[in-house]
């Protein structure tokens, strides 16, 4: 239970720090005979990089993967599926700086509090670089997803106070990628980049929710009592750098309707079951329903910000402290994939699980 | 991974149904030589108990707990601790107007999709009374945490639109159990109960947050990557029957603060570190700094009400429905415990976990 | 992992003390919709039970069982199932003079040191009592495992110094429960019972072999490395109380073969693939070929003797020791039951979880 | 559970095929602060390489490896662990033969039935090479276990019918490296060589017996019922290619033994809680009595051979086959390092584990 394992039946373990030699994820579990995608990994990490745009660190972080382990002649086999990203130029001088430092709303101080020892070089095993692995499994969890119809669609639904305001079910998924902030609608997507470029002028930070849709899931993935669908996803989520908050469907709103106004009338049309309204987020009793599931993350601004903050150093003084470096002064289009990623794992591991009951 | 455990230390799996023999837990896991406190698992089933007053469900339950095994002369030996609470009255004819039904936004119509056979007495395995067996588990976590100083307290801090306003800091724990709706802030809550009693009145139902703070926790709790404290706190709750939503310190808020405001600064004094702020909710890098622990948990308005619904029938006819029986207008008060008891259980998991290390 | 689970797909947890107020099973991941064998449980129980005949105890225990959850109209749910069997009859006041002995070759010293608390009474969770519920849950996965063509015969193979000499494909496992001490040979069996009853006339006791045949297995069962379905089978038998070995195939006889004569050739006769031998025992690469699954256990003989012996007190004071009460001479013949429990949980699990690749 | 994973506390995943990249392990759990031992691992590694000696198979294998993650400055992190050895000098055109032939009591039909694609290749995953990551982890394991005294020594006990007679009391570990089929009796392990010379000049094989003696165990390792200290010793060594049996101190001779003469007295001499003789092989109840823990492992001959014999093919065809290339005559002595790998891994597993009760 150390915590670098995720998944069931689909079962990743990812290892690697930000300035070690490499990073990745060993996936146990994978269905042999599945032919490996790679502009799909390829083009999932690519979206995951740093450096792709304005609004993101300028910062290069090497992105090309390799397979280890698991493939025979472009197939899986069933057994590990091992892929890692080299870490190659990484100046970890950069970070001479922080050794000694407990940043503030970061994880230096509870990391050396527990292990009595810290790689702080780029943030170790607790730099946002990890979430590499996840986006390498996520894409490989995609390609068994994809067999069986399920499509995942994560945008950028608020930067601050800025709100996409378009109805869930008028959005045009294919507009996700045609901006840099990954909010499907131009408009709202220029207003949060123009914000998030004034915050990054100031050598600050600010966060916002994504929401995920995913469709095509069929009815009855998802286990009851304490497996149920939406609380792994939460913990998926949640498990995500700098995600806060977790809501299916409705959500905290929910606590605003009435159970007459809340309640998802079911209804049979066309040889099909289905709800007048969504308000579940495609999920009952932790179990999906057919409908599309859909939940929201919320990201907190980055911690790293470079104006001048209070905290204490490794000897417990009280010092002052400004951050150096290249740091994203907002790090929630980059979050998307990384959301896509942990959706698809959730996924994908009750997808398999269920087929125990057939 | 059917579901029924939770924990990987102390490992809680549950059973029962809501008209079957019994409903109880077995823990494995638990310390040696606890001595078992009686009156503390007495009292907190009596919180979590329907009929406790008149804005919960008039339905009796028994709630009555025997012990099977794991105790010697009253105390934990470190075998399995099993303790069940006996199903005496159920009028199972009650329910056989639900017996073809897929009553809207319950898991009937994913339970039965899912297995192809469905309890309906009284809602089965997927009825809410099976958290009894949470707060049995979670009342023996609170054994082992009280030695070393942890304290959990769980309150009402919204019912629909009436919010608690007091200052999280501000807050007298000890006004909770004043009131039956469980909102430490006597006017607050005696408007939450006049709410509660018109929805009743009306055949109505409707939801709340409830806010959890855990004092006492120390250092070093959790683990990285994916069992963040924090995402096992997330699924824990999202796991509670009806909650939709999970936030920990400044959660979906948190989307409004830059990293200026947000980030919380370290100073030690009187030879502690503390921090300033506390947007972290006592978690950083998913792992305990020290703090409270303050997280929320949405719950929406419960499903079953005394209204005509649209739904359709087991042979996927549209048909007209409305409940009867005796239901709660709002569980989030009887949910207090509940909360109480998953904190409990993820961290008593954590910390026994984190002793490997010392 | 404290050790009261077992299985991964069909995941039992047992619990209970032998003086306690029961013992029992909860079983995750039962498949729903199998109707329950109330017949099979008990002929299984029947089996194991003491006081059934001349050879075993002159103890008589409980033997009924009661399903607690799990069930709805004489089928699974899929819900937990729960049965236990009542403890009534124990005199504890018998276990008096053990409260401060550790006996030899017993469990009491090791779980004294271990937990710094010790249930005495009957040997507590340490007692044989414990295997009622790996029969109770045995039976369930014997209700799966029929529906797929798998029978499971184990028979005594040797008890001291006597051995079955048939040849293992010439045994008619009908023969099996023709005689007190389950050696499917007439002849061998009374020889059998004659020195049991030799021995136990001297207060001492006899172990001995009990071999195990698995026939229907499918090919494909078991998983690579270290899952394998020998692997998985050697820890259910050597979890056994008083199992002191565990061999597949040939086992340590396949020491003295050389590999010409140890390999098992495949040959296609029939449309079907076999091997002309079966050294293997029904499993290469950890995973089942399709031929008979055979295994051997070894079981020591039972501690309790009614002999003098030297041991320490509580105290560590060297003492001397005799055993009072009725304990079984040999438990070898009782053990049939429980091994083939144990062979059915293994082989349930795996087929269950081979249904993901499906 | 596909299999890959080992251990619950300090958890190994294991990856690689004999000519795929590189095969490797992540260790998940590996406590902080452990200074890593660069000798000890390459050491481990030398003693279970091909080629070493004129008794093992005359290929040569990679034996470098390299740390990928999880190390900082010398010492671990907590973060995973992941060390890999790169496969350079594989010819894969070697194996063409191998493509659509099933070996005799290998592996190759139960792999395709089960997955349906085979990465045949020196026989890909299902190849002993896999071990390599078994001996990494286990070097690992080694350096937690020194710092509480716990030492293992593995030793060939038997090759064929030549057996070491040595009392186990009277054996000098010492001896064990002094000679290539490491058994520490010079004169037997002369014959043991002369005969496995024999035998390689035949084109057959040979299996052995395996003894391993673990000293300095503290009482208490080892959980009740299903995780018994010697049944999880017996899953690890059964999981170890070739592997047919495996008996835990006087395991199958326990059968021709009497109570009186089985049990292991205690005694209290010197501060010290011992037994006079140990048939236990150190383990009462499943939980270590410190002692010596003392159990054998059985190995089959190796199934490649270079004599002709019959098998089918993929087709189903029956046909004569006789392999080539180079192969052990007898894996025992390379599977000495690889027993007291997977020893280590068992007993920090249980160490690390037994601290939540302190």
């Amino acid at each position: 239970m150390a915590g670098n394992s995720f998944g069931n039946i689909f079962k990743i373990t990812t290892f690697g720090e930000s300035h070690g030699n490499a990073l990745g994820v060993v996936i146990d579990g994978v269905l042999p005979n599945i032919e490996f995608d790679y502009q799909l990994v390829q083009a999932d990490l690519d979206k995951r990089k740093p450096g792709q745009s304005k609004i993101t660190t300028e910062r290069i972080e090497d992105n090309e993967f390799e397979i280890i382990s698991g493939l025979f002649e472009g197939r899986t086999t069933g057994a590990p599926l091992t892929i890692i990203v080299k870490n190659k130029n990484q100046q970890s001088s950069d970070y001479e700086h922080l050794k000694d430092v407990f940043r503030p709303s970061h994880a230096d101080y509870t990391y050396q509090q527990k292990y009595g020892i810290r790689d702080y070089r780029g943030g170790g095993r607790q730099s946002a670089r990890e979430t590499v692995s996840r986006v390498l499994a996520g894409s490989v969890a995609k390609m068994i997803l994809q067999k069986i119809g399920i499509q995942i669609h994560a945008f950028v639904n608020q930067i601050h106070s800025i709100k996409l305001e378009t109805p869930i079910n008028e959005i045009d998924f294919s507009l996700i990628e045609q901006n840099i902030v990954r909010c499907p609608n131009p408009e709202t997507a220029n207003k949060m980049i123009a914000l998030i470029e004034q915050i990054k002028a100031e050598g600050n930070s600010v966060g916002g929710i994504i929401t995920c849709v995913c469709k095509g899931v069929p009815v009855g993935l998802g286990e009851p009592v304490f497996n149920k669908l939406h609380a792994e996803l939460g913990k998926a989520m949640l498990s995500i750098n700098a995600c806060k908050g977790f809501e299916i469907g409705s959500g905290f709103e929910s606590v605003l309707l009435k159970g007459s106004e809340h309640n998802d009338e079911f209804e049979f049309n066309n040889e099909q079951v289905k709800t007048q309204t969504n308000h579940s987020g495609g999920i009952q009793g932790g179990i999906s329903n057919g409908m599309d599931i859909v939940f929201k993350t919320a990201f907190k601004p980055v911690s790293t910000i470079k104006q001048n903050q209070n905290t204490i150093n490794a000897t417990f003084e009280n010092i002052d402290f400004k951050a150096e470096g290249r740091h994203d002064p907002c790090v929630v289009p980059r979050a998307v994939p990384i959301v896509e990623a942990m959706a698809a794992l959730v996924l994908v591991d009750f997808y398999l699980f269920n087929k125990v009951y057939h």
